[in-house]
């Protein structure tokens, strides 16, 4: 299956000038589901991964999937006010916005394997940050596992030295 | 394993008098994640659903998982400005605020057999909203499986004649 085929390009969403890749057509299919989530984990197999963390909200849509895949647990990376217990943060610039984003302080423990997932690496930002939350609290990052990666804005290079999978690839922005 | 173990209280988050119950913990854990999507889907294979429709972001979590564990695809329930193509919406009341809603129009097709899944059946006031989503696309609702019921909150009086599972139950609000 060509999953690109179940990608959905919008124009000038969420602002003019974006070409949004809306996954929703692949999440809405029972071969593509499996298939995106099967390819997302299995080069991950035999690494060791004990926790997978994912950012709100379409990234826990991958993340847990592929958590139980592996056999790990899975970590929420939120947004502003949504955990409940303590937390860490980072600030961070995306494509067309700045945002904050939080993970509980104990989601992690100092060695831990972790794998980042998300379902699109575009300037590299959010992964960055999920990233250095996960070694702010200890955490080894095995990898990052992305089904899009739209190599026009160079997310690659805000990671240098992060081995990191992507499933699709578009290659303008 | 007993799930409610893995479930950790915290008191007055997001606002005062509210026990928020953190699935945190049980996400965490590889068994308590297997477990918990294990159990929400089992009561619901056979049954022919061919969608689960669940509402960011905890519902992300648990709705394509057990989508994958269905052989189902995942329908994306999502808060206004998200989804990229022609929605519908509808407004809707919650514990202690309200909100609005949106599906793909193109999500659904008449006679799906859909699960609503969330992580939480508080008031009921967001399961009857995807229930009305999925209903006004055509789809015919089979169920809902939360894994958490605050029974002192009486979501069931909100989804008369649905069936409802839930796996962990609290007794308070």
């Amino acid at each position: 299956m060509k999953l690109e085929e179940r990608i959905r390009a919008i124009p000038d969403f969420p602002i003019q000038g974006i070409m949004f890749r809306d996954i929703a057509p692949l999440l809405e299919s029972p071969e593509g589901l499996r298939e995106a989530v099967e390819r997302m984990s299995a080069h991950w197999e035999a690494r060791g991964i004990v926790k997978v963390a994912a950012m709100e909200a379409r990234g826990f849509v991958f993340g847990a999937a592929i958590a139980l895949r592996l056999g790990a647990g899975f970590v929420l990376v939120r947004k502003p006010g949504k955990l409940p217990f303590r937390t860490r943060s980072i600030s961070y610039n995306l494509e067309y916005r700045s945002d904050v984003l939080h993970i509980h302080e104990d989601a992690i423990h100092p060695g831990d394997r972790v794998l980042v997932v998300d379902d699109l690496l575009a300037t590299g930002g959010t992964a960055k940050a999920v990233v250095d939350l996960v070694e702010q609290l200890g955490g080894i990052v095995e990898g990052i596992s992305v089904l899009i990666e739209l190599t026009g804005l160079q997310g690659r290079q805000r990671l240098p030295g992060r081995e990191i999978r992507s499933e699709i690839i578009f290659e303008g922005d």
